[in-house]
């Protein structure tokens, strides 16, 4: 997965694989998962680089993970997906699925951005912030963490609202139902603002431009070890119980 | 059901009616759930103090709502409900459910206190704290959000899990599925620690003593204003969207 | 000192006045600010559209205010200033006084910045955040609250380090002595990371740059309304003592 | 200092030294600084436990530490300590020097405590809250961090101010200079809330009591490491710097 012949290989690799084994950090799984999702083909992840939250394995872990992939002991976590698109007067400029997160963000020389936050066409509030990310229980270990956002176990059929640096104090993070329709609309003047999907693409927004997010139709399989809890990732990632 | 001829009256009370109309605060809303939950029957909630997260309507709204909840045009939110039970020597001492939280936390003169947490039997971290509080979405945005947890939509099926004051400052508030069995050991000397459900009742803990939580089998039928949306109240509660 | 009619104007005007009245948002004082406080002259600030921590005379008090300035009714606030300069390859790029903070964020697409923080020559941290804020005790009611640090008093002799979204949990707001020299060194592949001067200034930075904080020499002297306490303001802005 | 003959021990032991030599863990040495304070006379910590943030002496430092003191190589940092009294009908009823904070706060079963905050006379909010922390910047990596508050180095002169779970989300830590005269109003019903003095000593509070807080006339001369700057400490007790 990691070195691609051409723009179309990972596609092409991906339609034709039963398993994809993914060699890298959870940024590289991440890339992955938006070619394995939509085909409903697992994803073995493989750790390279320090422990992250997704790839558990570890590099001499491969073999025997992979045997025990084949031979059918070791299940498949889902892990639920969110579909982002940008629309600008009325049309859809860019789709894309997200594991992590999708945020509209401003550039580092703008000023606060205002956003306007609607869920189920139901207005919520207008953010005076840094910005505004929009997480799937997965994502809430990455950005929406440092943010302030709260630990949500995969299991939770959620989408997580976390403000980044919100100039009204009050607006906390809000944990919302998986089937909601999310819609954020920019106001006011937005000179360098973007559209961020998975921290791995950037879209530049326009005023009044909107972000559609739903959850995606289909789910990563991601296969992780049996004998380690999400509990233990948890403690090992965030160093509780220690002193 | 705020005047009570003897301590069974409410119980009594709550068997022989089709509809409970509670006239107070969040409260006495709290205090009216216990009863009418495991009944079934639907709670008609009329404010009588300042705006409070659960009772919208508005004392001069008591008898339109009356009618409209009478000729069946106003619908109950389903809240979900946890049941708490102290448990010492593999004894249940006491068990009681709750619309908001149960907590343990420590007494003004004790020192921090130790605190096992397991999610379904998984050991998850032993918390160093003030105490620990294991809310409902109902709950989330009373004591919970104080203690920095998040804002959880009474639709999500979740249970949030916030401790108080912790040692260890990676220990966030982990949201997690309302189907998990919660459980909180309480470790080493607990002098006045307490279990305290619902901010009404408060059970005195000693050292080992173990709080078994999870979702009790009943919800509460809660009517609520339609014109009304959640985010509505929370705006003007959290005051989001001023200045 | 809205509008300029040259490049030079705003600093030939200052030069000349014994008072600078400012009439705007909190915004406007800040750009002020630069011009009359290397000059020693006072700054009277007149409040023209919502409530500022800074700008608390309204327009209708403008006359009575001017009076009462003139008479030597009304004592200047000392507030303390910082002076921010871009370091690269041992040379002063750039070099600015701020009121309220000097920031060092990255850009929308860019990944998490790496910054080590070092004080009077002591290496405190490296960061991996969004950015870092040093703050005024003036500044801690802008950016730096939005980001989670504490609101200081003006009159505590103090420099105010705010991570933004910091990758590593415990990395929380740190105060230090006003007579510090704060450094922070830019790490790694520094693609679109600024540094920011009162948000109204930024200078791109390149890899290894650094960011050299002082106290600045000079002072603001910022006329007040006595009758107005620093925690009237507090509690205006921050809807302190409401429900 | 850790076994006492009789209940005046300690006092007296103090008045006959020049040193004194704290063997234990922090706690050990906030209850030393309480008798070492008034007299002025050093203490040199040695940590027998894990790591504190003010007992950085390891025991097989016990002996070069001595000698290096003797021989005058190694400073005493100075510590502000605050005084706190407990006023009832305008009478002191207990006065108390602390090194960390006094707090005051609620027991496990009481509601929310009403406290007004006063500073210099003036009134600053009523906190409604689990309790109010007053803390020295010593204090401040001690319980006032559990609660939010952010980290001081000891050299900024200042009294940090920070609400246990506050009713009120904008109810941030202030951070005051160390002049300030700090007034705590219990309002309303005070069943079991408590002034807490250092966490080590307790008094029951009466409805309408005060507190009043202000820097102790002496500090605590605290020896400490020369090859171990505070930052060292930090990072090694928060874990920074690692991933």
């Amino acid at each position: 997965m990691r070195n691609e012949a051409g723009g179309k290989a990972r596609e092409v690799l991906a339609r034709e694989c039963d398993l994809i084994l993914v060699l890298g950090g959870d940024g590289t799984l991440i890339a992955a998962a938006r070619e394995a999702a939509p085909l409903g083909i697992p994803v073995l992840p493989i750790n390279l680089g320090s422990l992250g939250f997704l790839t558990s394995f570890k590099l001499e872990e491969l073999y025997p993970a992979l045997e025990e992939t084949i031979a059918g002991h070791l299940e498949a976590s889902e892990r639920m997906m969110l579909t982002a698109s940008l629309v600008r007067d009325e049309k859809v400029v860019d789709s894309q699925r997200v594991l992590n997160e999708a945020v509209v963000t401003k550039g580092a020389l703008a000023r606060m951005i205002e956003l306007e936050l609607l869920i189920d066409g139901d207005f919520v509030c207008r953010y005076r912030a840094d910005g505004l990310i929009v997480a799937t229980p997965t994502g809430s270990t990455a950005y929406s963490l440092s943010a302030g956002g709260p630990i949500v176990h995969p299991a939770v059929e959620s989408i997580i609202l976390t403000p980044i640096c919100p100039h009204t104090l009050t607006d906390r993070p809000v944990v919302v139902g998986d089937s909601c329709n999310v819609e954020m609309r920019l106001r006011g003047a937005a000179e360098s603002v973007y559209l961020t999907l998975d921290g791995q693409k950037g879209l530049l927004m326009e005023s009044e431009d909107r972000v559609l997010i739903a959850r995606a139709n289909e789910r990563l399989q991601l296969i992780q070890p049996h004998r380690k809890s999400y509990y233990e990732i948890l403690r090992s990632k965030l160093k509780w119980g220690e002193a």
